[in-house]
């Protein structure tokens, strides 16, 4: 009744963007580039979901070629994927996912991330797991030019299906 | 009954080789170099499904100094560590892999992979997931002169053993 | 009553460090640099034992910034951790885990980790699995400056709880 999913995801951090990490708006003077608002970890999240189920990928259901995802909000992206592992019968039974990061430091923050992506897949903040790291200085996380997330995920089939 | 194993395999991209990923050849200006065919998503399962029973790694069930499996076709390495696992009573649940390269886009072969891949191991196409990314031009694997691979397994031990 | 972990840990290898990794003393030219005895390996278990349960990560458990936790035997730091899930009312089901490294060869050493950690968490060697692989001299692991480890692991609600 047990499936897994991974995802991970990239980014290059520049200067003039905000700066997006689990739903939630950090102060830095740098943020994640991309089409969307760039948000590696709920990306990791949805490439983990998706994958548990074969679905494909976050490129696959989302492509950066279409103009209406424009720097939209990865908490949307987020919950039309988990709409498509509970539409399947599937709850989610826990996350756990790290960060690599040089700067900032973001874990005062982990409480509110996991608030926010437990509401939208619908477990409990205990049941999302947020680490981080940094990469010691070494290459282009730890020159602060990029920015990681790996996600690991369980699901369930939910049993009254 | 259930037990999990991850994989990861790294190799260089270089001009004057077959590209082959996921059992399947695909058409780019460069191809994997390696030992074997340097099938970095088919080595990756493997090291998760001998990674899922404590069976070692890749290297050391098929070591690149065996000149017998020069050029290799990975799948042969893929249906004999399978059958390690078998052979202990499990079968696969889930496999969920990331291919992490800059180009070609290979997406379009991802329905192929998987069929050749669940033929292997035995489980519906539904049960193998293959997903990409790009590192937005970041490290090596941006800059095209490598390509990395990782998995995900989830086995269980087969009930009537 | 299965929940997954993650973990990853980077370290810089440099001259005139003690080499330690699964909590055995590798001889080499270079050891990791770290606050502890930097143990990536352990460190990357650590981090899914605590990503098991949400428990926060390695840098909240263990801060660098505490002199208490200098040169400290990451066994120790392994068995804190271990507590915290063992308290809370599970097992460890197994570990799979890869390192990330070009030199030297580690593998010799696999069997004495597999020892150290199994003791620690309570589990059979045959439930540890250690793999490595080399970067094919891409990255800072290629160049030698630097060592990764990664970790997945399964855990289960003690039945008797």
């Amino acid at each position: 009744m047990y499936r897994i999913g991974q995802g991970i995801d990239f980014h290059q951090m520049v200067e003039g963007r905000e700066f997006w990490l689990g739903g939630v708006l950090i102060p830095h003077t740098k943020g994640a580039l991309g089409h969307s608002d760039a948000d590696v970890l709920l990306h990791a999240i949805c490439d983990a979901l998706l994958g548990a189920l074969g679905l494909g990928d976050i490129g696959k259901h989302f492509p950066d070629t279409d103009p209406s995802l424009k720097n939209i909000d990865s908490k949307i992206l987020l919950a039309k994927t988990y709409a498509l592992i509970k539409d399947r019968g599937y709850s989610v039974v826990n996350i756990d996912s790290t960060i690599l990061l040089q700067a900032p430091k973001i874990m005062k923050y982990a409480t509110e991330m996991k608030e926010v992506i437990a509401r939208i897949v619908e477990i409990s903040p205990e049941d999302v797991s947020i680490k981080a790291t940094t990469t010691e200085q070494m290459s282009f996380i730890g020159r602060e030019e990029g920015i990681v997330a790996t996600a690991n995920i369980l699901i369930t089939k939910v049993q009254s299906q």
